[in-house]
């Protein structure tokens, strides 16, 4: 018995249940020389994906109606003709929402279970890490005793960012949306300060406030209102690293903010946006950065396991809401 | 009799006449050793002044009220104390709106009316020329065969930009607000495609078809709406280079625009904001290269000269209805 969960219709603004159909079907996998079964155990659910189901040009192309979705999943090899691969051995890689599935072994890594937790490999040593160590170190070029603001600070990427700033000497604020992530944020991340967006009334009065030397460098995973805040309280040189715009990615009209040129002209700031395979050379260093430091303690995460093949659309559906406390990940 | 000219008061929205305040002085002024005395002959108005006009906190201190304005002067020595500048040379510099003043000689430039007119080196060969080059080169970064949009194009800057990535082998189109203007940014500035925002309804539209490979490298001058329509039609790991906003200079309020965040996110695309002295290591290699293309015959200008120093005001609140093609310059 396998089950597939298909793309069924595109959002309009929010993602519905509906927007999807289960499939289940009857049949044994079989494979040929060269593949591999894998049996699917945990599948990451990210903000992009949204992108990828519409049929909007972007840089990767749309998921096709009536198909299966994708996203990176962790899975383990059930029987291989591929040498690269053996029987028990787990893989990551962008696979489909199947709970089975037949592989070339192309695009899949092993990860090993003995050095950390499957989930991790979909969360901190997965993309959700390099993500937020490449684009921090990559666009940030942060200097000890700067000031670093994070937007969707207690979501999967924003946790990790705010870790790595604290490690590099960083003043670091993160932006919530609830006084529960904000305690996180102190306790647990070692945030400096932090803000809750729901319950503050002016935004830019209180960066300002937590951040008295101003804002050297904002990692901004939310855009919108909070990313208006951010701007202006941007000094000298300040460099914004545009990571995700989640605040409206369900809009269905185009959204209006700040105008950013005159305070990117005023402060000589930079605004760059990236996709982490952009950054695909530095990943050894990364992955050897983080693992150590993960290691060391130096680094930790959270994440919200969700159970059940069957809630993959709806646990995706809850980043939206913010339901996720780090990285989401669901476990067959 | 020396005239001066004040900031009286701080111009709300759109600068009037009635923010400037003239003063007739009947003295002679005296030098002492080290000092050079100063005849103004040109004086550059320029939209960044606007910033300077307000109290807002910027890249260089507020004028202060009843003090002169100043700006880009080109001036002849009438006598001199200062080993280093005599009678009769002509200098550059930073100098108040004054028929005359007296200098310590910091800051001034020597430049040379036999290579080229004294206008030019506050146009061309001054900062909008070191502004074009080292915003194109240094942030366009601009690859040949590559597409290149500029806005506020039949400006002193817009119109050097152009020429330049010309000179670079890119397809160079411009935006500008009169047919004379995009007439003139073809037959003399050898632009590709020009497009008249007063007359173009659909902007977006207008520049896809201007730029049927996308736009790689976006100079922007203004800001607003034309920005905005740009912004649709970027290419994945486009370059945008903030140098101006002046279509939202004057707003009382702080203007909203398209959200530019998603758009940065799914092209991997730059902001970047400058002025010109972020790159003075740069300016002597500009320098050198820009007066052999002038030299060469493939670089032009176009100034409007203003006549009379009591002009200087109202040339200066031209600038914000488009009424300067290039250089705007007043002739004391």
């Amino acid at each position: 018995m396998i089950k597939t969960i298909l793309l069924n219709s595109r959002p309009e603004g929010k993602p519905s249940v509906s927007n999807f159909e289960f499939k289940t079907e009857d049949i044994e996998l079989t494979i040929k020389e060269g593949e591999l079964l894998l049996e699917t155990e945990y599948v990451s659910v990210d903000p992009y994906l949204r992108g990828r189901m519409s049929n909007a040009k972007s840089y990767v192309p749309p998921f096709e109606l009536n198909q299966p979705v994708q996203s990176g999943i962790i899975a383990k090899v059930i029987s291989s003709k591929n040498d690269n691969f053996k029987e028990g051995d787990y893989v990551s890689g962008m696979l489909s929402w199947k709970t089975q599935q037949v592989s070339n072994g192309e695009g899949l890594n092993k990860v090993d279970p003995s050095k950390a937790p499957l989930s991790a490999y979909l969360g901190i040593l997965g993309m959700t890490g390099l993500t937020a160590y490449c684009g921090l170190t990559e666009i940030g070029q942060p200097k000890k005793g700067e000031t670093l603001v994070v937007s969707g600070a207690a979501g999967a990427v924003g946790s990790v960012v705010g870790q790595i700033g604290k490690i590099l000497g960083l003043r670091v604020i993160g932006i919530a949306g609830s006084d529960e992530k904000i305690e996180l944020l102190k306790s647990k991340f070692g945030f400096d300060a932090g803000i809750n967006y729901n319950t503050t009334k002016d935004m830019t009065a209180a960066i300002a406030e937590a951040a008295p030397n101003g804002v050297d460098i904002y990692f901004d995973n939310v855009g919108g209102p909070i990313s208006d805040a951010v701007l202006v309280n941007i000094n000298r040189l300040a460099r914004i690293i545009v990571c995700g715009a989640i605040s409206v990615y369900n809009n269905t009209e185009a959204p209006k903010s700040l105008s950013v040129q005159p305070f990117l002209v005023k402060n000589s700031a930079l605004m760059q946006g990236f996709i982490v395979s952009n950054y695909a050379e530095k990943f050894p260093e990364a992955m050897t950065q983080l693992t150590s430091w993960l290691a060391e303690g130096k680094l930790t995460y959270s994440e919200t396991i969700v159970e059940g093949f069957d809630n993959i659309p709806q646990a995706f559906i809850d980043l939206f809401e913010g339901k996720n406390k780090g990285k989401m990940v669901v476990k067959i």
